[in-house]
């Protein structure tokens, strides 16, 4: 081959991540090729032997990977055969380089949801502990970024805990549907030799075979499907970054990021950057960039195999180690912040947070809620005028206005009580957020 | 407002999809302000008649939707409002254009699930009627675009089955996540009024309710995921769309186009143009671009609501339509496809498609997988020189590459014999075609 | 044509922005085929007449635009032929739709380059004029959205004036690129007919005419390229919303944006919220998206016309309107934004900014850079504990950490100072603010 | 720092590739301190001395890049203090590592370009050299790959040096765009020092300066630019391997590849496979992947540098890298390729290419085109019923269809006559493919 095209055509330089499939599929293999008396059982014993010795010396970097080879697959054939000789050449019977790579792809697919499943969960339970010490800290609710209404920070916390919980969920389903082995499936039109393909598959830990020789060598869904659950849950982390730059801000400075996350300037003394959630937040765009370009890879090619494909891994390793990447460091990161209640407390208490419970309270004296949202409006327009909070106006003001006004609208502008009368399921009632925190505690345990 | 911000504020002009959600989402929440008296039934009743009225008056179009409403729920509320007056004034009690617009949005995501998998089944069923018919028509099996191995034509085009009903189960997955009612969760923090959170998404239909109101009014998880859902089948059409242009084309004849589905040239008499193939390949781009868009918008937003999210409708919606448009116009396309049996099994004999089996002969001659591989890419190699297919070359002359080789080699260069020694499941012969055409007959009646 | 195919097949719905150009693209060709003696002059004068006509009722909506007739050159042709019969068959010598499509689009985007280029400009002038009432407010100027050192408002304004000043220059030679006439290309292969190219390009106003007739059918590189450079305007357009956003927050309140560019919340009385910088943050998802989605129709397409390319004209047409949109009022926005410059001021004071003017004061004593960092950085650590800022230490306090400080360093710590001793090309040292507001005047000026 | 955290900070394991840039900026910043005076002659002689011995020992691989001093320009700086002392803690007076990894990328991004910009024109010099091997060589030219028209082998091949020449026209746009040095922009706001930028740059080989020392540490545009008219480059690539693999498949077998370009099968020993063709089409992805990634990563940041601009450097460098590979690879590929004129010039009789000859040869006898179009049309439908071509229909039988027609018409029927009628500025007719073929000849002769 051309020096060039040999190189462009070498995938060892990634596909390395393959080898533990590799081996744990050629022996599941071998034994089966003894099983059915395809193979002498006693070159089996020797491929089996042999493949053990290559994997412990490629662990050991005892052996190095040759891009001459190509790809893992025959850097690990030619060691064995190297080291077992003619039985070596009889490993390939009854399989193709096609539904070999398939099914070792298949295998890491497997073990990646799995672990971004646990990576998941561990800043999960990093946002419960936080939650679980923030349920009586109030906190200024935003939408738009403007205040809004008053919440408890841990409402705010377990916002996240739900939004990673859903990502957790995709990756199990995705774990499930790529959850059937493809080997036999050969290089398109499965193989004239009467072997045992549900059998190499429970070997496998599959929980089924594919059921389509030529979609089976052709298909990089689980590929896609893993890197598109990666991509949201990376908009997921891209949202927190966010949030963490913006309230590390001296404009906000709700949260003190741990030092072992930040960094200095190399010119302004000052300086406490944060540089470990702007990171995190750009990220998201190579795991974006993965899945275009998985996608394009994908987009007309005709069935079945086609060496485009071997484009499709560095992506899916790529997303799969930014994603996990980012939850190791923002579970550290999250469990180290330190929030400034009192100053969270201070920021509920300006920007008229109450006025949804004053125009609330108003349709409990009957006005209609259109009308009273209104009324309302005037108040704190009023208000904004006078440079005065709204439980700072004498309730004779507030009556000019609305007649309906009594004195118990006191206990309406109080943050702490309003945040407690809003008490439904998803609310920020404590009462509410007790019992969503049992409940993840109770979910999170059980993993 | 500035007339150009208020054009590029208001939303009617997409989001009129959302009506009948959007009433149906009014009346389970009227329902139940009466239920728990926060609302006096009469007003409800008259809130519900109304808004009925309002949607049939939309549906017939006497009504007009009015882009300085804004959006879809204001125009509902604000002919609401002049039918009944001031009960009107009452419905937005206890709930958040927040809130609504997530319901509304939810419940369109549902039912447009629902239909693309129903798309998906049409097409699945139009591969498998094709199937039916050509269990006995031999094809070459491709890799790389070079032919490889003889399958079945049922066998291709079941792949396609597989593949469609992957995306199936991808989305019936997404319809399962996005299941539950986020009405009540208000503007970002719930609401202070005793609303049944519950007994809204039973009317509605949901299977349950959001757990974190801070969550449910910024999520839109649910459009990433169909959407990516809908880019990975858009993908699967694309190489539909690609097979159908290729195997239209002069040089491989493979299929006729149904007429309906072809068109002209201005110019050149003679052209018949694969079009719709065409089209529905390039149309994978427009939505790959949504899912970028979706995800993009996402990138970087801090909770809770962001009006960045209205940004998040178009992609969905042209998303959903593009693939049900798709799938539509391919079902009725596979459907009529003619296939030309004589010219394809003319394929299968030449290229050499049954060198496989003369090596899976050779290793059950003894014969290690690997050197049989090798003395059969001479034995090509030699045919090729002379001119000739595999089975054209006397036993005598085989056997000077391979002294192994007896006069039973003739069994294995058939390729109507080769195909279906190709015994496994999965694979292309006759007996496997059948079996699994049986089950997927099963599945796609059931439905 | 089966009806769903009927409907993806027509393109009408959206090419109907062509007309002009189809009409101006017509009337240039049959001049020519005149005055080549192609077709007879009288034949060609009723053609012309006819299409003053034709463009005249559409404009003016007296003609019906048929799907049935596919696109706007058919629906263009038939109301010619209608009303000048046998003559208007005639008009498609020497032509093709392929080459016709391809010089309207042409022309649409010669023309779109133009409109982007002016509302940059229009949005260049509104920072502009900001800048210059901003040329004596101090801000902090941030990295890493923590403040940083002390700068002009003006300084940070005029950034954005360079920044879409450099997509004027992209589309500008976008513009100059695309400028070539098609036509004359025919269908893939030029046309027997003795046209004269130039001649049709220079009354439709192209500098020149394509090299390649195979090519010129096939490209649609000048699309990619207008919505490129799109994409990056949009993406500086998110920066400047995202800096709205955050300013006009509670917690930084350095801007007031223009009522009249902002809205309220459907139950949060107090609201006053950043829609407009919000959508247009969001929009370059959509700009984005379009981008992909033209690159992914053009991967792996054959030579030449494909028709595939029917699936650029949408995501060409949304990432032009897009970006107009967002230019049109984001000009209006700036126009109208007022900048709290007390506010700015007093944040300029806190955080330190001046700490590496302290630093570079101890350079100008002759300590090395690197340790003088060292040292202010010990200094800044000893103020934030004792909760001062620099310029409340006194001399002698500051001569503990570095004796090579005196009294002279009072005139570093002064940000009104500091920033005008920061006077290099590029700085936002006053002179350097005018001479650059000078410069972009006269740039701004000229067009 | 966190090991996490520090592990995800250190972007030395990519960003070595700016040590050549970052010590010439060091040397050209360091002799400018001396020349203004502020560092002392005799320590800049020495940090220039210094700066060159670790460029070399850097390149022979005598000092190891610690990850623990996070960047390649730390790594330098480090080296160089280990080996000047205190003259090295000078170096960094008036910059900022903020304008100093802008300035190093500039000029990776300066050279880049240049390297893409001759791997450009090697492949056009390929394409060139096989259009003048081709020009006698008849081939079917193709839209919606259906055959279409005849032209010359080489009107096709030159169709590519085309696209490749409007790569590089917007390669060298972003060269001259980019083209200014943002030295002197310090952290954002600029330096106190008296720096001289203009020297600086002019020693770099910078046309410029940057204009607006926050917009230049935030500017990543020439990053975007890049990778945009890469991706567009790569779009094109994708076309040619598709045609490659379509070309050299059996049904087309219109090219043979160089061999050392293909592979063979793990276990179909008669395959040769057009594994480079595959692979660069689908490297298309990766690069579509890259500019989604840098936009993703700008899109909403605030001004002016963020750490999120650290993830700009990956996709760049990883799209650079593709696009330069896949030059080379294909510049060599397309050098080796082995048209089968023969088989081609049998295309170009079978499928009635010359249709539209005869329409247009009946309007030179008078007929309307529209009318021409469809009496050809008649007779090629008979044609195909009897299965014949044009040329092959007895003059007597055309004549039934359009009395017009005599004897003269072979001489519109034969494909070679026919592609030398099409005689216009970009047609395929012999004059015009070796005027075009002179000219490129002279544009890449000159470079």
């Amino acid at each position: 081959m051309d020096p060039d095209a040999a190189a462009m055509n070498a995938s060892v330089g990634f596909d390395w991540r393959l080898m533990p499939h590799d081996i744990a599929g050629s022996i599941a293999h071998a034994k089966m090729l003894a099983r059915q008396g395809i193979v002498p059982a006693a070159d089996v014993d020797r491929m089996i032997a042999g493949l053990k010795e290559v994997e412990k010396e490629l662990r050991e970097a005892a052996l190095d990977l040759d891009p001459a080879l190509e790809d893992i697959h025959m850097n690990v054939e030619a060691a064995l055969s190297k080291k077992i000789g003619d039985a070596g050449a009889r490993l390939h019977t009854g399989r193709s380089r096609n539904d070999q790579v398939a099914t070792d792809l298949r295998l890491y697919a497997l073990s990646a949801c799995g672990k971004l499943v646990l990576g998941l969960d561990t800043l999960r339970r990093a946002f419960l502990a936080q939650a679980k010490a923030h349920v009586d800290t109030l906190a200024p609710g935003y939408t738009h970024l403007q205040r809004a209404q008053p919440i408890r920070l841990a409402h705010h916390l377990l916002a996240y805990v739900a939004m990673f919980g859903r990502d957790r969920g995709r990756l199990l389903d995705a774990f499930q549907r790529l959850d059937e082995s493809p080997l036999g499936s050969g290089a398109l039109a499965a193989t004239t030799f009467p072997i045992d393909r549900e059998g190499v598959a429970k070997e496998l830990g599959f929980s089924g075979v594919s059921k389509n020789s030529m979609d089976a060598v052709g298909d990089r869904d689980f590929a896609v499907e893993i890197v598109a659950a990666a991509a949201l849950a990376q908009a997921h982390l891209s949202r927190l970054g966010e949030e963490l730059v913006l309230w590390s801000s001296q404009e906000f400075r709700f949260v003190k990021l741990p030092e072992g996350y930040c960094s200095g300037s190399s010119i302004m003394p000052q300086k406490v950057n944060p540089d470990i959630p702007e990171l995190v937040r750009a990220k998201t765009g190579r795991v974006f960039g993965d899945l275009i370009a998985l996608l394009t890879v994908l987009k007309g090619l005709p069935l079945a195999y086609n060496k485009d494909l071997q484009e499709t891994q560095e992506p899916l390793y790529d997303a799969v180690d930014t994603l996990h990447q980012c939850l190791r460091v923002m579970s550290g990161l999250v469990a180290g912040l330190e929030f400034d209640a009192a100053r969270l407390g201070r920021a509920v208490g300006e920007g008229y947070l109450v006025a949804t419970e004053l125009a609330d309270y108003l349709v409990t004296k009957g006005v209609p809620f259109r009308d009273a949202h209104d009324v309302v409006g005037k108040i704190v327009r009023a208000a904004i005028a006078s440079g005065v909070e709204l439980a700072a106006i004498p309730i004779a003001e507030l009556q000019r206005f609305a007649p309906q006004i009594g004195d118990d609208v006191a206990g309406w502008l109080d943050a702490a009580k309003a945040v407690d009368r809003r008490d439904v399921v998803g609310g920020p009632a404590k009462k509410q957020i007790e019992a969503e925190i049992a409940r993840l505690d109770k979910e999170l345990a059980k993993k």
